[in-house]
């Protein structure tokens, strides 16, 4: 048996889409004009208006490609949507559990999905006390609503205020004493115009994260960069090339001094895939053999010594990463479900897995699939867990 | 035996160094004073100056990184540099010769190294008639003279004219009368202002190049992009990434028209190493089976075995890439030494390469190090070669 019974799937990466109410909820009054809420857009005239986010005057829309679980793949697209277009189980947390129940999927963890995968959205607001407060009102529902729903099924991942690293430390503290596990951070600040891995901006916030055992997860693309090659390249190149941002992500952190000063520090690359893990932790310790003479780089740990100290990577689909488990670092390695995204499997998920573990121990597939995941995020079995 | 003494060694990536009277000697005297010439220059007060290459009054330097070839990595830097720094063989062909013979080499393919490796050089430049027999200068030294110099031990590969088709068109026919093998190609187009993949631009010398049979070699970095994450960021952190380049130019080139309208065309990855390939190719692949429908790609040939026919990568140092050669295609792969660049092992390139091969069986070793370079390249081995 390649997945045995008793393994709980506990997924890494996945996203919720936030239900139109949200901040309308929990913003002072005078913010609720000016605050994200719901509105009717017609992006074609006569066709049927799409259903988008209006905040400070800006549009924001869900495209159909974020909503995609239950589609078939010739039903894709990348259109702008209505919330009837969706699944319930994106915005309805009990909607979630069942769909969750349905593919066999004990646990995820969610990312934003309006606010971006590390609310940028807030950090290029206009009104900074708004932006502070949108941050908290998303972190709230999160752990009174969402994960207080069902506690044994969702890891609590959170945002914090990126433009203001004392807030984002104040936020830390604040959401860690409600029991976030999980922050979800950039895989890299400088697209964002913010002080980059290389610097000491974020010391202060690194250790508040050490301090509150909080991992940073990096989803691809939360930089704001995305690898396109051409204006006339397909969203499919893309898409193929998204995991280069977590190998940037990598070769950027550990050629910096963050775990150097930070030696509990942990980082989870969401959806950024392992089979390319083994080459480019060889590359990386090549270079620095090479190359750290002449650099102010550490002179005395090798790079992917502490890769296995200090970074996850995750996999949905990923056969040369399973088949290279002890490269990647049968220690690092987590699954995703990526619900209800188009790299899902839903509501096959278990079923595809099972297959790729097929050839796995079960010490190994356990965890990978469960129990990485469960020691990353201290999110261990309860009574109704197990 | 890991690598057998019949076989000969043929790198597909390697550098020579332009000597100071290329230009002078072949350029029409009304074009001496603009075209490229070595001169001293002082970059630190008091210091001994660098020689550089002055061209329509831009400097251009040599440093260090690029000329290491016999430097041990504690004697490395990045500094501008002199003639009397570089082993002779880096510019002077007999003693290339002689230090190929050193690390038993039997040939090389080399790029240019003062008109970057695609001669974007001479794209950037303001006379463009100049620029054109600049171009041509070059392709008749490395023809007439480092290639002829001992044809047995270098493939001749040469620069097309990149700011006009049709000129490119007329220099590939006129460089493979003479002999020519392979054109130094940029690995996207669109960072250095020019036309995609993905419009029919190309065309043209595209199917010149099918003709020919003219292999488009592709160096990394040859586009003009680097892989930079942040300012402070060591350049460690850019030469681990370089290989997401040729990742790039992978996903691209697969998801756009070019191999179907030019089904002969071949591609060559220069130093862009081959153990990602298993892993980009399984992403390319699941990205084609979900996202081909609504998306201009073509919707019946799988992404991967496009690259098999078309595609070939290379390696210096690879472990994960020899161990999984199979998943990258036994026939896609060649061996490159990079003398005499940083990533060159040079004098003891052909010790470690048979440390690495240690596992792998005779006949695919000798495709890997040879025979696929050979058929690719259309370089038999000759009497003097056996």
């Amino acid at each position: 048996m390649p997945l045995q019974d008793y393994m709980q799937l506990v997924s890494t990466d996945d996203h919720l889409i936030e239900h139109p109410a949200l901040w309308a909820d929990r913003l002072p009054r005078r913010f609720l004009d000016a605050g994200p809420r719901i509105i009717e857009h017609e992006f074609t005239p006569g066709k049927t208006p799409a259903q988008v986010w209006l905040y400070e005057g800006r549009i924001y829309r869900y495209i159909g490609l974020n909503a995609v679980a239950g589609k078939r793949p010739e039903e894709y697209g990348a259109e702008p949507i209505r919330y009837s277009d969706m699944l319930p189980g994106c915005y309805d947390v009990a909607a979630r559990v069942r769909d969750m129940d349905i593919e066999g999927v004990q646990a995820q963890l969610n990312f934003p999905s309006f606010p971006r995968f590390a609310g940028t959205v807030f950090l290029e607001a206009d009104d900074k006390e708004l932006a502070l407060l949108c941050v908290r009102a998303w972190n709230d529902y999160v752990l009174e609503e969402w994960c207080a729903a069902a506690p044994d099924r969702f890891i609590p991942l959170v945002l914090v205020p990126l433009w203001d690293v004392h807030e984002a430390v104040a936020e830390v503290e604040r959401t860690a004493a409600l029991g976030a596990r999980a922050i979800s951070f950039v895989e890299n600040p400088v697209p964002l115009g913010l002080p980059s891995f290389h610097t000491d901006y974020w010391d202060p916030f690194f250790s508040a994260c050490e301090e509150h055992e909080m991992v940073l997860c990096v989803h691809f693309g939360s930089s704001g960069y995305s690898p396109r090659t051409a204006p006339e390249a397909p969203m499919a190149v893309m898409i193929s090339l998204f995991g280069c941002n977590s190998m940037y992500a990598t070769a950027d952190l550990l050629f910096s001094p963050v775990f150097h000063r930070h030696p509990k520090l942990k980082f989870a690359l969401s959806e950024g895939g392992i089979g390319w893990v083994p080459y480019m932790l060889e590359r990386i310790d090549t270079t620095w053999e090479k190359h750290r003479y002449y650099q102010n780089i550490d002179q005395t740990v090798r790079p992917s010594d502490l890769f296995r100290e200090h970074i996850f990577g995750c996999f949905i689909e990923d056969q040369h990463g399973i088949d290279n488990r002890h490269q990647v670092g049968i220690d690092n390695i987590t699954w995703e479900g990526d619900y209800p995204h188009s790299d899902s499997n839903w509501p096959n998920s278990r079923k595809l897995l099972a297959e790729a573990l097929l050839d796995v121990p079960d010490d190994e597939a356990h965890k990978m699939v469960e129990l990485n995941a469960r020691r990353l995020f201290r999110f261990p079995r309860t009574e109704a867990g197990v």
